[in-house]
Protein backbone atom coordinates (compact mmCIF):
# COMPACT_ATOMS: atom_id res chain seq x y z
CA UNK A 1 0.00 0.00 0.00
CA UNK A 2 1.32 3.65 -0.98
CA UNK A 3 2.41 5.50 2.15
CA UNK A 4 1.11 9.24 2.40
CA UNK A 5 4.67 10.54 2.29
CA UNK A 6 4.21 14.85 2.13
CA UNK A 7 6.83 16.57 0.20
CA UNK A 8 9.86 16.38 2.52
CA UNK A 9 12.88 18.44 3.88
CA UNK A 10 15.27 19.64 1.83
CA UNK A 11 17.87 16.11 2.50
CA UNK A 12 14.51 13.93 1.91
CA UNK A 13 13.95 15.22 -1.86
CA UNK A 14 16.87 13.41 -2.87
CA UNK A 15 15.88 10.17 -1.62
CA UNK A 16 12.58 10.26 -2.52
CA UNK A 17 12.92 11.55 -6.34
CA UNK A 18 16.12 8.73 -6.82
CA UNK A 19 13.53 6.21 -5.23
CA UNK A 20 11.09 8.03 -7.95
CA UNK A 21 13.13 7.91 -10.51
CA UNK A 22 14.43 3.93 -9.89
CA UNK A 23 10.80 3.00 -9.90
CA UNK A 24 9.97 4.85 -13.17
CA UNK A 25 12.61 3.21 -15.00
CA UNK A 26 10.70 -0.23 -13.95
CA UNK A 27 8.24 0.65 -14.82
CA UNK A 28 9.05 2.22 -18.97
CA UNK A 29 11.30 -0.41 -19.06
CA UNK A 30 8.72 -3.44 -18.54
CA UNK A 31 5.34 -1.31 -19.31
CA UNK A 32 6.41 0.82 -21.99
CA UNK A 33 5.38 4.72 -22.69
CA UNK A 34 1.63 3.34 -23.17
CA UNK A 35 1.18 1.03 -20.47
CA UNK A 36 3.07 3.20 -17.63
CA UNK A 37 0.70 5.71 -15.35
CA UNK A 38 2.13 7.51 -12.60
CA UNK A 39 0.04 5.66 -10.43
CA UNK A 40 1.66 2.74 -10.85
CA UNK A 41 5.19 4.30 -10.26
CA UNK A 42 4.25 6.27 -6.88
CA UNK A 43 2.84 2.37 -6.07
CA UNK A 44 6.22 0.97 -7.07
CA UNK A 45 8.60 3.58 -5.26
CA UNK A 46 5.81 4.05 -1.99
CA UNK A 47 4.85 7.20 -2.51
CA UNK A 48 1.74 9.43 -2.61
CA UNK A 49 1.13 10.02 -7.03
CA UNK A 50 0.77 13.96 -5.59
CA UNK A 51 4.21 13.84 -4.72
CA UNK A 52 5.55 12.24 -8.23
CA UNK A 53 3.58 15.55 -10.08
CA UNK A 54 5.20 17.85 -7.87
CA UNK A 55 8.32 16.82 -8.26
CA UNK A 56 8.57 16.21 -12.14
CA UNK A 57 5.27 17.30 -13.40
CA UNK A 58 4.34 15.37 -15.71
CA UNK A 59 4.23 11.51 -17.23
CA UNK A 60 6.99 13.43 -20.58
CA UNK A 61 8.53 15.09 -17.58
CA UNK A 62 9.36 11.89 -15.70
CA UNK A 63 10.18 9.73 -18.88
CA UNK A 64 13.03 12.39 -19.97
CA UNK A 65 14.65 12.65 -16.44
CA UNK A 66 14.37 9.18 -16.16
CA UNK A 67 15.87 8.41 -19.24
CA UNK A 68 18.83 11.22 -18.71
CA UNK A 69 22.44 9.57 -19.06
CA UNK A 70 24.00 10.25 -15.37
CA UNK A 71 27.15 12.64 -15.87
CA UNK A 72 29.50 10.48 -14.64
CA UNK A 73 28.64 7.72 -17.45
CA UNK A 74 29.17 9.87 -19.79
CA UNK A 75 32.29 10.89 -18.25
CA UNK A 76 33.36 7.63 -18.07
CA UNK A 77 32.88 7.08 -22.22
CA UNK A 78 34.45 9.79 -22.99
CA UNK A 79 37.09 8.19 -20.83
CA UNK A 80 36.74 5.27 -23.19
CA UNK A 81 37.30 6.67 -26.21
CA UNK A 82 40.93 7.87 -24.97
CA UNK A 83 42.39 4.25 -24.74
CA UNK A 84 45.09 3.55 -27.72
CA UNK A 85 43.62 2.61 -30.77
CA UNK A 86 44.56 -0.82 -30.97
CA UNK A 87 42.71 -1.61 -27.64
CA UNK A 88 40.09 0.24 -27.96
CA UNK A 89 37.74 -2.24 -29.16
CA UNK A 90 38.02 -4.23 -25.97
CA UNK A 91 37.45 -0.87 -23.84
CA UNK A 92 34.12 -0.14 -25.57
CA UNK A 93 33.29 -3.75 -24.84
CA UNK A 94 34.24 -3.69 -21.19
CA UNK A 95 32.32 -0.21 -20.70
CA UNK A 96 29.41 -1.59 -22.23
CA UNK A 97 29.25 -4.81 -20.12
CA UNK A 98 30.08 -2.54 -17.15
CA UNK A 99 27.40 0.25 -17.48
CA UNK A 100 25.01 -2.43 -18.18
CA UNK A 101 25.77 -4.34 -14.56
CA UNK A 102 25.79 -1.01 -12.81
CA UNK A 103 22.61 -0.87 -10.74
CA UNK A 104 22.22 2.91 -11.58
CA UNK A 105 23.32 2.92 -15.01
CA UNK A 106 21.93 -0.62 -16.59
CA UNK A 107 18.06 0.53 -15.69
CA UNK A 108 18.60 3.47 -17.44
CA UNK A 109 19.91 2.07 -20.70
CA UNK A 110 17.22 -0.42 -20.20
CA UNK A 111 14.23 1.99 -19.72
CA UNK A 112 15.72 3.71 -22.76
CA UNK A 113 16.09 0.83 -25.61
CA UNK A 114 12.71 -0.85 -24.43
CA UNK A 115 10.55 2.63 -24.35
CA UNK A 116 12.62 4.06 -27.99
CA UNK A 117 10.56 1.49 -29.51
CA UNK A 118 6.97 3.05 -28.67
CA UNK A 119 7.96 6.70 -28.33
CA UNK A 120 9.42 8.80 -30.51
CA UNK A 121 10.85 11.00 -28.12
CA UNK A 122 12.84 8.04 -26.59
CA UNK A 123 13.99 7.14 -29.79
CA UNK A 124 15.85 10.41 -30.52
CA UNK A 125 16.80 10.54 -27.23
CA UNK A 126 18.44 6.37 -27.72
CA UNK A 127 20.00 7.76 -31.16
CA UNK A 128 21.55 10.72 -29.03
CA UNK A 129 23.12 8.77 -26.59
CA UNK A 130 24.31 6.33 -29.56
CA UNK A 131 25.84 8.88 -31.30
CA UNK A 132 27.12 10.55 -28.73
CA UNK A 133 28.09 7.38 -26.54
CA UNK A 134 29.33 5.27 -29.22
CA UNK A 135 29.89 7.62 -32.33
CA UNK A 136 30.32 11.18 -31.49
CA UNK A 137 33.52 11.46 -29.64
CA UNK A 138 35.41 8.77 -32.15
CA UNK A 139 38.41 9.44 -34.32
CA UNK A 140 38.40 6.95 -36.83
CA UNK A 141 38.57 7.03 -40.81
CA UNK A 142 40.04 8.51 -42.95
CA UNK A 143 36.86 11.22 -43.44
CA UNK A 144 33.54 12.39 -41.65
CA UNK A 145 31.54 9.67 -43.54
CA UNK A 146 34.30 7.14 -42.83
CA UNK A 147 34.36 7.89 -39.18
CA UNK A 148 29.79 7.72 -38.87
CA UNK A 149 29.95 4.45 -40.40
CA UNK A 150 32.80 2.87 -38.60
CA UNK A 151 31.08 4.08 -35.07
CA UNK A 152 27.87 2.89 -36.30
CA UNK A 153 29.02 -0.41 -37.21
CA UNK A 154 30.71 -0.72 -33.83
CA UNK A 155 27.29 0.20 -32.26
CA UNK A 156 25.53 -2.12 -34.27
CA UNK A 157 27.57 -4.89 -32.57
CA UNK A 158 27.82 -3.68 -29.51
CA UNK A 159 24.21 -2.78 -29.12
CA UNK A 160 22.89 -6.19 -30.63
CA UNK A 161 25.34 -7.54 -27.85
CA UNK A 162 23.45 -5.80 -24.79
CA UNK A 163 20.31 -6.75 -26.47
CA UNK A 164 20.76 -10.17 -27.00
CA UNK A 165 22.57 -10.24 -22.94
CA UNK A 166 20.54 -7.67 -20.67
CA UNK A 167 17.66 -7.62 -22.46
CA UNK A 168 16.40 -10.39 -24.53
CA UNK A 169 18.50 -12.76 -22.16
CA UNK A 170 19.29 -15.43 -25.26
CA UNK A 171 21.79 -18.50 -23.97
CA UNK A 172 24.61 -18.58 -24.43
CA UNK A 173 25.17 -14.86 -25.06
CA UNK A 174 23.21 -14.04 -21.83
CA UNK A 175 25.38 -16.06 -19.45
CA UNK A 176 28.83 -15.96 -21.36
CA UNK A 177 31.67 -14.37 -18.89
CA UNK A 178 32.69 -10.81 -20.13
CA UNK A 179 35.98 -12.11 -20.50
CA UNK A 180 35.01 -14.60 -22.84
CA UNK A 181 32.77 -11.93 -24.48
CA UNK A 182 35.71 -10.26 -24.68
CA UNK A 183 38.09 -12.63 -26.70
CA UNK A 184 35.18 -13.37 -29.26
CA UNK A 185 33.75 -10.04 -30.14
CA UNK A 186 36.61 -7.36 -29.42
CA UNK A 187 38.69 -8.27 -32.65
CA UNK A 188 35.79 -7.59 -34.65
CA UNK A 189 35.04 -4.27 -33.06
CA UNK A 190 38.71 -3.60 -34.01
CA UNK A 191 38.10 -4.62 -37.41
CA UNK A 192 35.55 -1.61 -37.39
CA UNK A 193 37.99 0.09 -35.99
CA UNK A 194 41.27 -0.34 -38.18
CA UNK A 195 39.71 -2.44 -40.82
CA UNK A 196 40.42 -1.52 -44.57
CA UNK B 1 -14.85 5.37 -39.78
CA UNK B 2 -15.04 1.59 -39.12
CA UNK B 3 -17.55 -0.08 -41.39
CA UNK B 4 -19.77 -2.88 -39.86
CA UNK B 5 -18.01 -5.62 -41.83
CA UNK B 6 -20.08 -9.56 -41.13
CA UNK B 7 -18.00 -12.56 -41.26
CA UNK B 8 -18.16 -12.46 -44.81
CA UNK B 9 -18.05 -15.49 -47.14
CA UNK B 10 -15.00 -18.15 -46.85
CA UNK B 11 -13.08 -16.58 -49.54
CA UNK B 12 -13.51 -13.02 -47.82
CA UNK B 13 -11.67 -14.27 -44.65
CA UNK B 14 -8.38 -15.04 -45.59
CA UNK B 15 -8.79 -11.28 -46.88
CA UNK B 16 -10.08 -10.01 -43.77
CA UNK B 17 -8.02 -11.69 -41.56
CA UNK B 18 -4.80 -10.65 -43.63
CA UNK B 19 -6.26 -6.94 -43.06
CA UNK B 20 -6.96 -7.38 -39.53
CA UNK B 21 -3.07 -8.84 -38.78
CA UNK B 22 -1.40 -6.19 -40.92
CA UNK B 23 -2.91 -3.60 -38.48
CA UNK B 24 -2.53 -5.66 -35.57
CA UNK B 25 1.96 -6.10 -36.47
CA UNK B 26 1.34 -2.12 -36.88
CA UNK B 27 -0.39 -1.20 -33.38
CA UNK B 28 1.66 -3.84 -31.60
CA UNK B 29 4.78 -2.49 -33.75
CA UNK B 30 4.03 0.93 -32.45
CA UNK B 31 1.70 0.85 -28.64
CA UNK B 32 3.55 -2.52 -27.44
CA UNK B 33 1.54 -4.80 -25.85
CA UNK B 34 -0.20 -2.98 -23.37
CA UNK B 35 -0.63 0.10 -25.34
CA UNK B 36 -2.79 -1.89 -28.15
CA UNK B 37 -6.50 -2.46 -27.88
CA UNK B 38 -8.66 -4.81 -30.30
CA UNK B 39 -10.52 -1.20 -31.00
CA UNK B 40 -7.57 0.10 -32.17
CA UNK B 41 -6.90 -2.81 -34.55
CA UNK B 42 -10.12 -2.73 -35.92
CA UNK B 43 -10.45 0.87 -37.00
CA UNK B 44 -6.84 0.84 -38.83
CA UNK B 45 -8.33 -2.62 -40.35
CA UNK B 46 -11.79 -0.85 -41.00
CA UNK B 47 -13.72 -3.94 -39.45
CA UNK B 48 -16.04 -3.88 -36.61
CA UNK B 49 -14.54 -4.85 -33.03
CA UNK B 50 -16.56 -8.27 -32.82
CA UNK B 51 -14.78 -9.52 -36.19
CA UNK B 52 -11.15 -9.30 -34.43
CA UNK B 53 -12.58 -11.32 -31.85
CA UNK B 54 -14.70 -13.70 -34.42
CA UNK B 55 -12.03 -14.27 -35.94
CA UNK B 56 -8.86 -14.20 -33.66
CA UNK B 57 -10.72 -15.02 -30.08
CA UNK B 58 -8.23 -12.57 -27.83
CA UNK B 59 -5.57 -9.73 -27.93
CA UNK B 60 -3.24 -12.49 -26.68
CA UNK B 61 -4.33 -14.77 -29.67
CA UNK B 62 -3.90 -12.06 -32.08
CA UNK B 63 -0.68 -11.02 -30.49
CA UNK B 64 0.32 -14.77 -31.01
CA UNK B 65 -0.89 -14.91 -34.67
CA UNK B 66 -0.15 -12.10 -35.75
CA UNK B 67 3.80 -12.86 -34.72
CA UNK B 68 4.06 -16.30 -35.88
CA UNK B 69 6.48 -15.78 -38.82
CA UNK B 70 5.02 -17.15 -42.37
CA UNK B 71 6.28 -20.18 -43.50
CA UNK B 72 7.87 -18.75 -46.17
CA UNK B 73 10.38 -16.86 -44.56
CA UNK B 74 10.95 -20.17 -42.06
CA UNK B 75 11.78 -22.05 -45.43
CA UNK B 76 13.82 -19.17 -46.87
CA UNK B 77 16.26 -19.00 -43.39
CA UNK B 78 16.61 -23.06 -44.13
CA UNK B 79 17.80 -22.26 -47.12
CA UNK B 80 20.49 -19.69 -46.28
CA UNK B 81 21.70 -21.99 -43.97
CA UNK B 82 23.05 -24.59 -46.55
CA UNK B 83 25.05 -21.89 -48.42
CA UNK B 84 28.64 -23.01 -49.00
CA UNK B 85 30.38 -22.11 -45.24
CA UNK B 86 32.71 -19.16 -47.15
CA UNK B 87 29.60 -17.51 -48.33
CA UNK B 88 27.56 -18.07 -45.10
CA UNK B 89 27.78 -14.30 -43.38
CA UNK B 90 27.00 -12.78 -46.42
CA UNK B 91 23.96 -15.18 -47.28
CA UNK B 92 23.03 -14.48 -43.39
CA UNK B 93 22.94 -10.60 -44.07
CA UNK B 94 21.61 -10.84 -47.41
CA UNK B 95 18.61 -12.93 -46.16
CA UNK B 96 18.13 -10.36 -42.87
CA UNK B 97 18.48 -7.09 -44.96
CA UNK B 98 15.38 -9.05 -47.75
CA UNK B 99 13.72 -10.18 -44.68
CA UNK B 100 13.11 -6.47 -43.10
CA UNK B 101 12.59 -5.08 -45.80
CA UNK B 102 9.81 -7.60 -47.30
CA UNK B 103 5.98 -6.03 -47.10
CA UNK B 104 4.90 -8.68 -44.70
CA UNK B 105 7.89 -9.95 -43.06
CA UNK B 106 9.18 -6.73 -41.74
CA UNK B 107 6.32 -5.65 -39.82
CA UNK B 108 6.15 -9.48 -38.06
CA UNK B 109 9.84 -8.90 -37.38
CA UNK B 110 9.28 -5.31 -36.10
CA UNK B 111 6.18 -6.76 -34.22
CA UNK B 112 8.32 -9.17 -32.71
CA UNK B 113 11.24 -6.95 -31.51
CA UNK B 114 9.08 -4.56 -30.26
CA UNK B 115 6.65 -6.51 -28.04
CA UNK B 116 9.07 -8.71 -26.98
CA UNK B 117 10.37 -5.42 -24.81
CA UNK B 118 7.05 -5.93 -22.63
CA UNK B 119 5.49 -9.08 -23.36
CA UNK B 120 7.14 -12.56 -21.83
CA UNK B 121 5.24 -14.70 -24.44
CA UNK B 122 6.51 -12.52 -27.24
CA UNK B 123 9.86 -12.40 -25.63
CA UNK B 124 9.77 -16.32 -25.67
CA UNK B 125 9.10 -16.36 -29.31
CA UNK B 126 11.55 -13.84 -30.01
CA UNK B 127 14.05 -16.80 -28.48
CA UNK B 128 12.96 -19.15 -30.43
CA UNK B 129 12.66 -17.27 -33.76
CA UNK B 130 16.28 -16.18 -33.26
CA UNK B 131 17.13 -19.69 -32.15
CA UNK B 132 15.15 -21.32 -34.65
CA UNK B 133 16.38 -19.02 -37.44
CA UNK B 134 19.71 -17.93 -36.47
CA UNK B 135 20.86 -20.34 -34.84
CA UNK B 136 19.01 -23.14 -34.68
CA UNK B 137 20.25 -25.28 -38.09
CA UNK B 138 23.80 -24.24 -38.07
CA UNK B 139 26.29 -26.93 -38.34
CA UNK B 140 28.92 -24.93 -36.83
CA UNK B 141 31.98 -25.21 -34.18
CA UNK B 142 33.81 -28.34 -32.72
CA UNK B 143 30.77 -29.03 -30.18
CA UNK B 144 27.32 -27.88 -29.17
CA UNK B 145 28.75 -25.42 -27.04
CA UNK B 146 30.81 -23.79 -29.58
CA UNK B 147 28.35 -24.11 -32.12
CA UNK B 148 26.10 -22.19 -29.79
CA UNK B 149 28.01 -19.33 -28.71
CA UNK B 150 28.96 -18.74 -32.21
CA UNK B 151 25.20 -18.64 -33.86
CA UNK B 152 24.68 -16.32 -30.58
CA UNK B 153 27.48 -14.13 -31.90
CA UNK B 154 26.45 -13.88 -35.14
CA UNK B 155 22.74 -13.11 -34.09
CA UNK B 156 24.40 -10.21 -31.44
CA UNK B 157 25.70 -8.60 -34.81
CA UNK B 158 22.77 -9.24 -37.18
CA UNK B 159 19.75 -8.28 -35.16
CA UNK B 160 22.01 -5.23 -33.72
CA UNK B 161 22.61 -4.28 -37.14
CA UNK B 162 18.74 -4.94 -37.74
CA UNK B 163 17.57 -2.28 -34.68
CA UNK B 164 20.30 0.49 -35.77
CA UNK B 165 19.03 0.22 -39.70
CA UNK B 166 15.20 -0.59 -39.28
CA UNK B 167 14.02 0.08 -35.97
CA UNK B 168 16.20 2.83 -34.55
CA UNK B 169 16.96 4.34 -37.83
CA UNK B 170 20.50 5.93 -37.10
CA UNK B 171 22.22 7.38 -39.48
CA UNK B 172 24.30 6.48 -41.56
CA UNK B 173 23.63 2.85 -40.76
CA UNK B 174 19.68 3.36 -41.73
CA UNK B 175 20.56 4.55 -45.09
CA UNK B 176 23.90 2.63 -46.25
CA UNK B 177 23.41 0.43 -49.57
CA UNK B 178 22.72 -3.30 -48.55
CA UNK B 179 26.34 -3.79 -50.88
CA UNK B 180 27.86 -1.52 -48.58
CA UNK B 181 26.60 -3.12 -45.44
CA UNK B 182 27.87 -6.74 -46.75
CA UNK B 183 31.34 -5.60 -47.53
CA UNK B 184 32.03 -3.68 -44.17
CA UNK B 185 29.84 -6.19 -41.67
CA UNK B 186 29.68 -9.96 -43.54
CA UNK B 187 33.86 -10.06 -42.99
CA UNK B 188 32.88 -10.08 -39.58
CA UNK B 189 30.19 -12.76 -39.25
CA UNK B 190 32.75 -14.89 -41.51
CA UNK B 191 35.03 -14.47 -38.29
CA UNK B 192 32.08 -16.13 -35.73
CA UNK B 193 31.53 -18.28 -38.81
CA UNK B 194 35.22 -19.70 -39.23
CA UNK B 195 37.72 -17.79 -36.95
CA UNK B 196 39.29 -19.75 -34.13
Amino acid sequence: MPKNTPPGPRDERGVLSARILAAAREEFAHHGWAGTTIRAVARAADVDPALVYHYFGSKEALLDTSTNPPQRWLESVARTWTAPVGRLGEALLRQMLGAWADEEIGPMLRAIVLTAAHDEATREKLRRVVESGLMGVSQLGIDERDRLKRSGLISSQIMGLAMMRFVWKIEPVASMSDDELVSAVAPNLQRYIEGA
